[in-house]
């Protein structure tokens, strides 16, 4: 939660009138988005968000972002749209940082998803996923398999302080899932984070995705891998087949799972489950105090790590394929 | 800038369908506002804030503060007017905390006020002080006179790790004060804190006044005082005595000063001074390393302290009564 740009109102009120999106009428920077630094603005036309892009984003990635954002509303995606100033330009500067306005989604995201909300997530992935077949550009996933070791390297001994034999454990699964590692599979754009905090509805309904700022090219089955392990367990740790079946079978009435995809679920959910367990081992030893951002925490990846890796087939999870 | 309380969706949704304001939309935490959490709703009926009341406020104050905002409006002010539950409350509990809905005001806050925006605060300001008169209660102001010393006290020596011979000064200067500080002016319920932060405007008119939980029962040229630090110092530290003029010509043609209000500006601007930098030594000497609000600079009011100090009649600002 942070603003970490502050805007002035004459900025500001410049910036929009570059837009064909009325006069500037309120803007309140948001306590959400870890990232960057949003602000919900009302405009003579409408809700917007303004996003002004922080550091840890990397500017020359952002057409990449925006154009997929452009590209799937325009292929019937519920995402937020960027909007074009009077030069047909999605991506400006702001405060001397990059910024875009994109269409604000009304909806709630869910704190504690049910069974329907799973039904409702699954359809939308799979339509996700089959716009972006479309998507006529690629991104590398930073965040896969060969990505893992760096970030297992540069959290290194510290690991143990989180908790112990930690170390070791990654270890072990890291150099089991190197060299078991999937390749071949169905890939496309996938969301790559696609949490709960990143899908509103109203209702029964999914309004919109958001955030699509770790979106690349990977295999589509390792979405659902992160969807199934952010979705899909409860707040002990179990895990709920019937939100999992839910949430596969709306998916594949969409698009239907190759045999291999839905073979190789299980060793797909242990690489998304170690790959936020890295992300979060990194940055609770690399938080400091006066972050704005409390880092997550790693135990309940490491937990659902040790779930999957009692799980040795698909069917075992209590699925079934569609 | 924080959001404190965090507040699920579900608890939202049930707070919500207790006023008639049509389903809830959507809620975005908001970066601003020192003392409470704020949301920005939308629902079915409009935007709203929803403001959850943190530690600072004292409980029992709450409704003296709504219900004054509540009289404000409806004696025509422009201010968030408090929107009543079914059953007719305007303050309830939301995730253990006091809360409050009221409407939403469009406008931004203008970081460099110019001649014109202080013209329009004094028109306004003058139109507060007078739709104030009709309203029934009163409430000590805590950060008058009387409250200065315990303050004073309470920063104790290290106030001079802010500025050398900062405690001596102030203490000279408080004990003046004491000793000259005015009574008998018109009294009546001041704003006590109305810094542009505060007021919104919509291109040259002012949409809104904001944040009235200091406000409390004192005198009328007291509130003046305030402004005329907030609005007409320029950025350098220089008084601007175009603004002041200009605050202070539209406040009179609303409103009045007797002779008094007017020949005693110069130490009722003195102790506004003092006033606010008090509190900014105190929190910054007491400001914590993990807090999410910056404290704001206490030298900001020492130099303009100062500068009231040589001043020793309402004319040598420049200013003439209407």
């Amino acid at each position: 939660m942070a603003v970490y740009t502050e805007v002035s109102d004459e900025e500001l009120g410049a910036f929009v009138s570059s837009y064909d999106v009325g006069e500037l009428w309120s803007y309140k920077g948001i306590a959400e988005g870890v990232e960057n630094t949003n602000y919900l603005i009302h405009t003579a036309n409408g809700p917007y968000i303004l996003t002004l892009y922080e550091k840890r984003v990397r500017p020359e990635e952002l057409p990449f972002f925006l154009d997929l954002m452009d590209h799937l509303a325009s292929s019937g995606i519920k995402c937020p749209t960027p909007v074009r100033d009077r030069e047909g330009k999605m991506l400006r500067r702001l405060a001397g940082r990059p910024a875009a306005i994109v269409t604000f989604l009304e909806g709630l995201w869910i704190r504690r998803p049910h069974v329907e909300h799973c039904a409702e997530l699954g359809k939308h992935l799979a339509k996700f996923h089959l716009a972006g077949q479309s998507f006529g550009q690629g991104r590398k996933n930073n965040l896969s398999v060969q990505g893992w070791r760096p970030l297992f390297e540069a959290c290194g001994p510290k690991t143990d302080e989180i908790a112990d034999n930690l170390q070791r454990e990654i270890s072990d699964e890291l150099a089991f899932l190197e060299a078991n590692w999937p390749n071949g599979l169905p890939a496309g754009i996938i969301h790559a984070d696609l949490f709960p905090d990143n899908v509103f509805f109203l209702g029964p309904e999914i309004s919109g995705l958001i955030d699509f700022y770790f979106a690349c090219t990977d295999m589509l089955a390792f979405d659902i891998a992160i969807c199934l392990n952010a979705w899909c367990f409860e707040s002990d740790n179990s895990f709920n087949i019937t939100k999992a079946r839910a949430l596969l079978a709306s998916y594949t009435g969409v698009r239907r799972l190759d045999d291999d995809e839905f073979e190789l679920l299980p060793i797909l959910a242990r690489g998304a489950a170690l790959r936020f367990l890295l992300t979060r081992v990194y940055d609770w030893l690399n938080a400091n105090d006066g972050a704005l951002v409390r880092p997550k925490d790693p135990i309940e990846y490491l937990r659902k790590l040790r779930f999957h890796r009692t799980v040795a087939s698909t069917r075992e999870y209590g699925l079934e394929k569609a």
